[in-house]
């Protein structure tokens, strides 16, 4: 059974995830597909739109056979960590043959030369990356740059475009865990989608549907870019008070966080480096008065807004804040180990077979029932469910402790 | 200028505070009130519906002269700390002749009685007390309990009523710190509120005006039980969503603090004793489910409650996680030394003079304005603001460091 790896977000799964995961399976030749989904909180500091179960469903109704979690410790991450995390999930497995990601690139080829030039980060690199960054210029675009200056031929702001960046870090993590797994790319472009029955008009971005969603407070204008699957599970976690989540969900419990510690604690959150613990504290005391709409997130990133941080990057500090992550417990010598479990959020019939021979191939535990205290980067993601309930309009214990008593979905 | 002082919460302010002002200064032939207030979080656990600024204002509509904060480490506590907190306030300023309480029972004689023989808390009280909490009676039960033992016709349920007890501490206070204060008590019964124009019509206790704030969600149900002043200053409140503040406001920023903290953290808050964090705990994986209404505060009580526990026990403990103050911030040696300042609240012309009388008499510094970093029981007190602040509609910075803007009320 030949099987394609793939690293998503499914934040909703919509018609151009579909494309993604029909072609990736045509070009790997594949019979089965395993992903590694992000949980509750995302790559970019976002809180998933609706539910991790709910995105295994979707993502299971397309055809996906293994739904792997992609520990939180790892999914709210800089393109880096989020990359070899999730490369090292599907390494872990023992069973993945290729990884498959769209880029706007569509070339593997310049990707795979800088990926190797990259992957140890040699002292030319580094060098260039420190003189970029002491510029003044905001990490990714300080990195991509120096990979400009480094490689001839490669361009800067080619390779900052988001799936691009991506794609590049599944490359060096190939190369940093000496994995066997084969990389391949499918170009992002309008023309790809036109090869399958998917229309442009049926095509409309992840971020385009949750400005639909959060605008329109309905369901109805997202229909023609998404799955009927979506559709019917939006449907239900919304009726259910569970649906749809963005960051406004969370504005007292963050302002709790940011009002209970010093700005010598909130040092201590991971991400908060470079004085970004001071900025915090000042923004407090300058949020919008009740008559221009109040301490919303929104306001909070506004005022936290510079050149040098990104808006990625200030949701990844206040998802880490507001999860209570410290440095300590996600230091670079803890992520660099790779996961140390693979979470099974959900599988198909094909999916069980899979599950059946990683029980000998894994080379970490593969969970399908999780407890307290079974790992210190798991007990982060039940709290992360927890926190993540939060945001729902009445949770009960079953929606706080979810993970606990939840079984992988099954289709 | 002989001066009384009132120890108060006003939350809110009705006719029968009215009535007990009124009553306060004829019994004492004062000329002027001043009243120590708690500030956001109340003795029996509870946020304040209204905050402390608009609290203050009904007090000198009515006619007070000066409205001083009782700290939060003494406002949310058991009957003696919150006594002995308030008349150490009042004693320390330097120009207080008298006390004057309502009680349930209306004579001073048996109370003060009971007050000079508990005041060094004799062994053989502190026997029986022991052997009543150890036959598990919840504290005040117990306590008066053992009083009833120790002095003869002295009756535990007499005792055992609310404003005898709070009566009975205010006295116990006055005897440990060596007060001057005169001490004197208005029974608070229906015959008392008719020697003043306001009939029975016209009194309703404040829970029950709390009642009907929460179960109408409208003013005009409690028009006839508070003065003019209050009732426009609750509609002002209102209007801009700073009014009426209940427990369930706060369930959120509740609920991440309890999932925050692991049972061995949750010890360290105040309040958290005899075992009580595995009982938060699990009280969180048994809260009631989305149909039967969602976790709320209300619930969480529910199921926290024994007979050991009183309700007010368990509100002042989750006040105490909900503000964040450990053990160690508010230890009976930290409690002990009294307030460490007197934080001007609101002043009337008369009040004017009797602070500048105070810049004298004060055994402690009186404050007209704050900073961080003053005292660490004043830092605790722009914290509770802040947290309080979460609980608005759209609380800005203003509302979050009110402390530090706001000047005292004038009227």
């Amino acid at each position: 059974m030949r099987t394609v790896g793939l690293i998503v977000e499914y934040n909703p799964l919509h018609n151009g995830h579909y494309y993604h995961y029909q072609q990736s399976k045509k070009v790997t030749e594949a019979d089965a597909a395993i992903c590694v989904m992000s949980g509750h909180f995302l790559q970019r500091g976002e809180p998933a739109v609706v539910n991790k179960w709910a995105r295994a469903e979707m993502a299971l109704h397309m055809g996906v056979d293994v739904v792997l979690e992609l520990p939180v410790a790892y999914s709210a991450q800089p393109a880096e960590w989020f990359a070899y995390g999730a490369v090292s999930a599907l390494d872990a497995t023992g069973v993945v043959d290729s990884l498959c990601f769209g880029s706007e690139s569509g070339d593997i080829g310049w990707l795979n030369q800088a990926a190797e030039l990259l992957h140890q980060e040699p002292e030319p690199f580094r060098a260039l990356l420190q003189s970029e960054l002491k510029a003044g210029a905001p990490y990714p675009a300080a990195y991509s740059r120096a990979v400009a200056r480094l490689i001839p031929g490669a361009d800067a702001e080619e390779l900052a475009k988001p799936n691009n960046t991506l794609g590049l870090h599944y490359l060096i993590a190939l190369h940093r865990l000496g994995s066997s797994i084969v990389p391949q790319t499918i170009g992002r472009t309008k023309a790809g989608y036109h090869q399958t029955d998917i229309t442009d008009r049926q095509i409309a971005s992840a971020t385009a549907i949750r400005k639909l969603l959060f605008e329109e407070r309905s369901l109805s204008g997202i229909r023609p870019y998404v799955p009927p699957g979506t559709l019917a599970i939006l449907e239900r976690e919304w009726a259910a008070g569970r649906a749809p989540i963005d960051w406004e969900r969370y504005a007292q419990p963050l302002l709790l966080q940011l009002l209970h510690h010093t700005p010598e604690q909130l040092a201590g959150f991971h991400e908060v480096t470079e004085g970004l613990e001071h900025r915090l504290r000042r923004a407090l005391t300058e949020l919008p008065t009740w008559s221009n709409g109040g301490p919303t997130v929104e306001s909070l990133l506004s005022l936290l807004k510079t050149k040098r941080y990104t808006r990625t990057k200030l949701q990844r500090t206040l998802t880490r804040i507001l999860l209570n992550h410290s440095k300590q417990e996600l230091s670079s010598e803890v992520l660099r180990r790779g996961v140390p479990y693979l979470r099974v959020l959900g599988f198909s019939g094909k999916g069980r077979e899979l599950l059946k021979r990683m029980k000998k191939t894994a080379r970490v535990p593969v969970l399908t029932k999780v407890t307290e205290g079974e790992h210190p980067l798991l007990d982060l993601e039940l709290r992360a469910t927890s926190v993540y309930a939060l945001g729902y309009e009445a949770p009960g214990p079953r929606d706080l402790f979810r993970d606990y008593y939840e079984p992988p979905v099954q289709l």
